[in-house]
């Protein structure tokens, strides 16, 4: 008999060489219906793997994302066997599982894969999948692997040449066989919908030297109705995608010219990020912080004072030199340093504390061309930055206010699912971090009572804090159910040592203060990405560039609409005016297409009455009423929305 | 007889070998008896040098800057024959006319210079210029010269080594001889009054690898009481240095870490620099302007098609460069390439323009460290950038648009007294210019007109064009009475055509659009530290960083003093309170020297009736009032000086 543990913590004795699907069966029918992986003591193993020492366990389901890996990594293998049986000049590379589904990367000689094969591959995969073939691994000297590839598939000889004889495995099912570290579902019939989403060119190793294989991309899933999901989502994701409403909106664009992954803002995005960054102020100021600008730029020396030259200076942009005296400055890859500096000018005492320096600070760093996507991955952006400096004492409620703050924000930009992850150190290692242990035990105990005290949905991960101190992050789900990282706070007792930070306590002697680093949006350019794709445009009424558009029925009412404009303009609304002569259906459609929440026509009745017809985005007609009356529908909606902080 | 034409266009015909001197005499005695200094012909000469020809002939008084310019040159030979006289040992190098004065470079031996010899030195030269000796120049071979210094000044040696010989000229006065081109006052007798300013290091020939001399700096009048006059100028100037109110204020700092040269703005600076910029948002708003937003940096390809590479490059920071694939940025030097890239980011009919894009843009250009000064002479720096394009035909309006807008700042600002320049090309040069003859007339014209339409106190500058377009600039008054260029308006054929930026006009042919730059503040460093300077820290109230302070008697009414905070703050008063344990005397003080507008102290009486006691910075007192009247005040204040636009 050997002891298993498992996740929960109990204790479950089984015959030695009983397997995970046992275990599971062990324990419940329905529970081993669901099983496809398993891991032992941190080792993933096959669900029909003996198990022959005490150890513990940890049995997966499609509903783990380790369930979900092994599921795709044994589609990868359904998906290889497909293409050798139609196309059998192929030859394999290798194919695992990702995020989303699975790809494999093949060289196809002559042979072409078009959108127009996708269906006879999904076939042969599904003919395959019902075949309910097992995976089965065995081991292979490096002798026998190579002799099985030779003359065969160079790329696998490749693969085999750079592997360990002893460590070498292949995975067998059906006619099939492939080198492999295992980790399958229990046999291919659990597949049960499969869909191949694109093919793409990938250099053999991701050396453009090299030749080019077809990459093929997949995802299957346990049950039809969860692809045809899968698929809707991706469609819809497609038509939120922040970079087309970006352009359908006339929020930003890139030049080639200028460089990628720099974005420009056009008058929209630029009005649209204003309105944040006030909304933003207008709460710091409530919560007693103070703006300050900073220069984009700083010594070289003063980010090797930071530590940032360690962390960004060899991979980021390079020192900028002078032409004449011997100076080098960094484009600031982070706003700390200039605001550490800025406490440094003046001399505090802890009735002063705690000060809160904030900026919309623009930083850059260096990302690979083929890194940058959107306005997600840039190479300069600006952060909602702030740092507090406090006394150790102060730091439980500073904490608790920035996690007012953040949450306000979330909440005023309709954020209503978010989870946190409260970071701790490791404390099987003190010399990873630096800062004393009191200290330490303050700042973790001050994150997790804040965290507490505020109600938050929080996960603990031990081990995870910078080295400089713990921290909070928040994950918000968008309307499509993806996580986004977002809002982080961050204790730090590190950078005030390196500038050398002070205060005078109240005994008179000279203390370091804490420092918190957060910022709620995180950038303006990754924030107002991920609102564009939660919202799919449709931002809220306080912040969309353009409240309501005044449609006039011909140009016999021009001078009315006007009219209505000047009004609304008054009340203090964003308006603008549609009065081409062009069909009343058109311009409707031209005004949904532009997601504005309120079209007012006007024509004879309107006019006659001194009254709007009011028409919301997606069409719900309010009818005819005042504009006062209607001034007075877009306040309401505004305020349920954004709240007094 | 020779003719001479004088400034006015009008001849006079004098005997050959008269003066410049005689031709006063005939115009008249009084200014004969002002007549300081000349030019013939575009050379300067003495007022007692024969004329032998006809020409054109200049007389300048001490009103003119070229009077100036001989006066102070003269007085330069008067302190280096008091050197001389008082320091025996002393050897001369170059002693020219500066803007304000004049200084000598000499080497003092083993003598030194303190500001407690400036009282001898003074005294000596009075005694010299009571003297009324006159300057006599006279031809020198280059032999003479040299014998002439031989073993008695290697400084003059080499000088005299680097001229030509049948150019070098001596002027004798007195007992004092110097080598000199010429230009003085007919004698010293006219120095009335001398200062020695100071005294400074100067290395011979601006090399740091050559011997340092002494530079005595010295400022001499024709009346005492313009010296007096000057010497009262140069104190206040010195108690409104704005790098000292800066400080005092708390509006910015520098760090040597962050680097010189670029501003750390504190949080009261930056909330000034923040209501300066919401102001001209809100006027540009009006005036049909769009914000946008650009990154930092560009690649340096966009400043090679803008040309800004070809006069920025070298000299300015160098290239940034990225650690993989081969890239090069340069830190921005000006907005306008990332604009026309935004323009370029779309199709334009004539119906769409004018664009007005707008954006405090932030730019970096590199000086030497020698060179910089608080905020006036700075590495970095926000313009209140815009740049319009238009159709040819709306140059002219647009053009009386931005002029009406730089207009309101200015007086918004407290800055009444201003002129304005229009620089025209040199129809002479044609070739210096691009763009068509047409263009540049439509635009002259449109620049004189919208001059003249507006009423400026305008000269015109033919030939001060830059070679893209003519431009108009602004030059303000400060309350001392200083120049400084503000404001800057410019016509661009030149960025249209590099950038190929086009759009459709009503003809549906493709036309190329009129760029203007325009910069009302000119950059929000500068604009602040001038307006420090011209205010004396006194903002207007609209602009404050704290409009009124609460000043509790005692501790017994501290909840007053916060209920009246609170109440101020109601009404949107920037407000503050000092309830500290100190006199009222002391917070008096205090108050005034943060030149807080008002102060409202609160006591007894005042918690009683509920009023408060409102007195004004410089000490005006208001009595007992309401805050609601007081509220009124502040607002009718306000709006007296920030007229809507």
């Amino acid at each position: 008999m050997i002891e298993i543990t498992l996740p929960d913590g109990s204790l479950k004795s089984v015959e030695k060489n009983s397997t995970p699907m046992d275990v599971a069966k062990s324990i419940s029918e329905g529970l081993a219906r669901n099983v496809i992986s398993a891991k032992f003591n941190d080792t993933t193993v096959e669900t029909k793997t003996p198990l022959t020492e005490n150890g513990s366990l940890i049995l997966y389901t499609w509903n783990d994302d380790e369930g979900k890996k092994a599921f795709w990594h044994s589609s990868a293998h359904i998906l290889a066997q497909a293409i050798e049986e139609l196309y059998p000049s192929a030859k394999l590379w290798v194919g695992p599982a990702i995020e989303n589904g699975f790809y494999y990367d093949i060289d196809l000689g002559d042979a072409t894969i078009s959108d127009k094969d996708f269906k006879r591959i999904e076939d042969k995969m599904l003919e395959i999948a019902r075949g309910k073939h097992e995976f089965n691994m065995r081991a292979a000297s490096k002798e026998e692997a190579l002799s099985y590839y030779k003359d065969k598939n160079e790329y696998k000889v490749d693969l085999v040449d750079n592997l360990e004889d002893g460590t070498i495995t292949f995975c067998d099912h059906s006619t099939f066989t492939d080198l492999c570290r295992g980790g399958h579902i229990p046999n291919t019939g659990i597949v049960k919908a499969v869909k191949i989403l694109s093919v793409a060119g990938a250099y053999w190793k991701g050396d453009e030297n090299n030749k080019q294989l077809t990459r093929v991309y997949g995802i299957s899933f346990p049950k039809q109705k969860e692809l045809t999901e899968y698929l809707e989502l991706l469609e819809e994701a497609k038509k939120r995608d922040h970079r087309k409403l970006g352009k359908e909106l006339e929020l930003f664009t890139f030049s080639q010219k200028v460089g990628q992954g720099l974005p420009l803002w056009l008058p929209k995005g630029a009005a649209l990020r204003e309105r944040l960054e006030n909304f933003l102020k207008q709460a710091q100021k409530k919560a007693g912080y103070e703006m300050v600008v900073t220069p984009h730029i700083g010594q070289k020396e003063l980010y090797v004072t930071s530590g940032h030259y360690a962390k960004y200076g060899e991979d980021s942009f390079q020192p900028i030199h002078t032409p004449k005296e011997d100076e080098e400055f960094l484009l600031k890859p982070m706003n700390c340093p200039h605001h550490c500096e800025i406490y440094k000018s003046s001399q505090w005492s802890y009735r002063d504390l705690p000060k809160r320096f904030a900026e919309f600070g623009t930083v850059y760093r260096y990302e690979q061309s083929g890194e940058l996507h959107g306005l997600t991955r840039v190479r300069g952006f600006t952060q909602d930055d702030a740092h507090l400096f406090c006394t150790p004492d102060q730091l439980d409620e500073e904490f608790k206010n920035v996690i007012d703050l953040v949450l306000y924000v979330f909440g005023s930009l309709g954020f209503e699912n978010f989870t946190a992850q409260v970071s701790l150190r490791d404390p099987e290692n003190p010399d990873k971090y630096i800062g004393s242990d009191e200290n330490w035990e303050k700042a973790e105990a001050a994150i997790l009572n804040a965290a507490k005290d505020k109600g938050l949905n929080y996960v603990v991960e031990t081990g995870e804090a910078a080295f400089y101190g713990p921290k909070l992050d928040f994950m918000v789900k968008d309307a499509l159910g993806r996580q986004w990282q977002l809002g982080t706070i961050q204790v730090d007792y590190n950078l005030p040592e390196r500038f050398d930070l002070t205060y005078v306590g109240s005994d008179n002697q000279i203390h370091r203060p804490v420092m918190i680093h957060r910022a709620p949006f995180g950038s303006m350019e990754r924030f107002v990405a991920i609102l564009l794709e939660h919202t799919a445009g449709n931002f809220p009424l306080w912040l969309v560039p353009e409240q309501v558009i005044v449609l006039s029925i011909s140009e016999k009412y021009e001078k009315y609409a006007k009219k209505v404009l000047n009004l609304l303009e008054n009340h203090e609304i964003r308006a603008l005016i549609d009065n081409r002569n062009e069909t009343m259906g058109k311009k409707i459609r031209e005004a949904e297409m532009k997601k504005i929440p309120y079209m007012i026509i006007v024509g004879e009745n309107e006019e006659q009455e001194n009254m709007i017809s009011v028409r919301q985005h997606g069409g719900d007609d309010l009818g005819m009423i005042r504009v006062e009356e209607f001034s007075q529908i877009i306040k309401n909606d505004i305020n349920k929305s954004l709240k007094q902080f």
